[in-house]
């Protein structure tokens, strides 16, 4: 690409962003779905101006890792822990009913084979975590019970999501599944998940030592873009998705994140809380909106044959299978229906995962275009419906689940 | 690229640029060489962890348009026009004096054929811009008397380069030079230059309102993004460097920038500095050494081959002359000799257009892997050399040219 094709279309991505969030916001829309409508417009879609190109998805993907740490900096992990059961619970039926079903579907009603079935089974699973926390945080619930519930439950969802696509690749290209192997990816990620953020925390001395005495410019943004990166890469090496490392890279320099080692490192760490907060917000709302408008850009519908009658039936089942089986996971949270269906409503949008998964089916012939068709239309269901539902049900949650 | 990779990488360019800044800075020189310095250490030359890879290369862009950008807001226009004639001397000398030398060291002594010969003149011609404001930034001689000179006479110099580059890329290829065309570029580069920051100006109420009533996060950043890109783009469609262009954002949007329209316009202005000033620092202080370090992965050492004595003697002359006729460019400025050494030693420094044109040389056959090599030598030595060497003769500069 051309230096001034890419500085063109980088406008294009952070102006029609900014322009279609605030027209979504001003209709008292969550502006996450402006960012990811500017991209179907900009995209191929409507106008193909921008295509899912190498650069721009290297920038969405440091706009996710940004989103997450933000998320991990605002998260109480003690309150997290608390509704730790029932995070557990919805994840795991959030995990279950929509993988059966979406099995089932493919595989008995319409006659798909069995890798392929599996596959569309791993797509409808995992929750879009950033799509998510966008939308509370859009509809200010970032801090209710509810929130902290779907937060754990998305993050525990992302995993298993992870660990799934990684069984069933092995098993469609090899044939067999290594228990060892899946035994030893969930050990991993368990222990990087408890003692990344530990170990990050332990660095926040030397940070702010190292930005009261640097002689050079940028020091705080330059040492916590790469905490967020390596821990990122840490995260890739031990098998779990890169998001996970910033996201415990935001819980370890999160205000209310405490050690038993005590005072000694809260006395830093207030004192250059505010100093990350401003140098950070910046760069954070650059960012992140390119990874919603990249969601858009790769949400193509020209794939969908609008004139086949299979097509509708396919994606019209599955779309419906994969909104009840979400719905269903928020059965576990205590609270009134408002609080169950809130909760199982905002595990609805599957959004990059969902994507990975087809475009790993796709590229392995394991999914032809017209399956693959009906799985960017359930993603994009999902992740445009779910925000608009959302808002409705949340609008008067009852105080047991709204705190 | 794999995202892992990616986010590799992008953290090695980051890390090493701090560590080699802030070594640098302990040791009293100019941080700027330590980013340069990390960018040989982990490129080609050294380790060859980086490849000059198109993504980085992007990034790299965004780092010198912002440089710029900060450049621009730091600019006393005025100041600027009070030394014009200084700086226009200064710019010409420094762009006939060089150009003649050169072409006439390779066509005369080291009997190249016309065409690379004209090439290796345009090569010594564009002082780099970036290493310049950066190394005066990094001694804090950035409101001296000699920086407006050389700022204003770097960026008359980068006009100059440019349209050579076009002039006699045109007579390389097509044979002949179009009089019309090159008096068009000029034109429009000028009224680009005087039209821009007016105009930019005038968004500035619009942006303070914007970022007052909008209902989104980081309007601010956005905004002044985009303008930079937008500049950037159409700047480049005129036929002048982008950096012109992120620079006239900066001018545009500089305290000290007054418009005849008066107090309406400032009113506002004042409100948003501070807002502007504080969303960009982050950002420009995480991408300018990206920019530096990727001048560093481009400076491979390893095209030189140093046995070779016909190398050592054609780029030990070029190189002095290289250096000697930049010195000369300072003759012009009123004070002692350190001033006009000053001046002379801060446009020695060739960087990215001297690299441009070599690779532009390289690619249309023009030059030869050993002409390359010279001239890859010929940056490098002006590029590392000079800050040391403007270091030491700033010292102690006479008040005349020091205020």
């Amino acid at each position: 690409m051309e230096v001034s094709e890419f500085f063109v279309k980088l406008l294009a991505i952070i102006l029609s962003a900014k322009l279609f969030a605030e027209v979504f916001a001003r209709l008292r829309m969550p502006s996450v779905l402006g960012e990811v409508t500017a991209g179907i417009v900009i995209g191929p879609s409507l106008f193909g101006f921008i295509q899912p190109d190498a650069t721009f998805h290297l920038l969405a993907e440091i706009g996710i890792l940004l989103l997450l740490f933000e998320v991990g900096l605002e998260t109480d992990v003690g309150r997290i822990i608390k509704v730790g059961v029932q995070s557990t619970l919805v994840a795991l039926t959030g995990v279950v009913v929509p993988a059966v079903s979406g099995f089932y579907i493919a595989y008995s009603w319409f006659d798909l084979p069995l890798i392929p079935s599996l596959f569309i089974g791993g797509t409808v699973v995992a929750t879009s975590i950033g799509i998510t926390v966008r939308v509370l945080a859009d509809l200010k619930k970032q801090n209710t019970v509810i929130s902290q519930i779907v937060l754990g439950a998305a993050v525990l969802d992302d995993i298993i999501g992870v660990v799934i696509l990684a069984v069933l690749y092995d098993y469609a290209v090899k044939g067999a599944v290594s228990i060892a192997d899946t035994v030893r990816i969930v050990v991993f990620i368990s222990v990087f998940l408890l003692v990344a953020p530990v170990i990050a925390k332990l660095f926040v001395p030397t940070m702010a030592k190292l930005s009261e005495t640097s002689r050079t410019k940028g020091m705080i943004p330059t040492l916590i873009i790469s905490m967020i990166l390596g821990l990122a890469v840490i995260s890739h090496k031990v098998g779990a998705p890169e998001i996970l490392g910033s996201f415990a890279a935001g819980i370890a320099l999160a205000r209310r994140f405490f050690l038993p080692l005590g005072s000694a490192i809260e006395h830093y760490s207030h004192d250059i809380a505010k100093k990350i907060e401003d140098s950070m917000t910046p760069i954070i709302d650059l960012f992140v909106p390119v990874f919603f408008v990249m969601v858009g850009v790769s949400l193509n519908f020209r794939v969908i044959d609008a004139t086949s009658g299979a097509f509708w039936w396919f994606a019209g089942t599955l779309t419906v299978a994969a909104i009840l089986s979400k719905l269903a996971s928020g059965v576990w949270v205590t609270g009134g229906w408002n609080c169950k269906l809130s909760t199982g409503m905002a595990m609805v949008p599957r959004g990059e995962v969902g994507l990975i998964f087809a475009e790993v089916g796709r590229r392995n012939g394991i999914f032809d275009d017209s399956v693959y068709a009906v799985v960017v239309f359930v993603v994009a269901v999902t992740t445009l419906l779910a925000p608009l539902a959302l808002k409705s049900l949340m609008k008067d949650l009852p105080e047991e689940c709204s705190i």
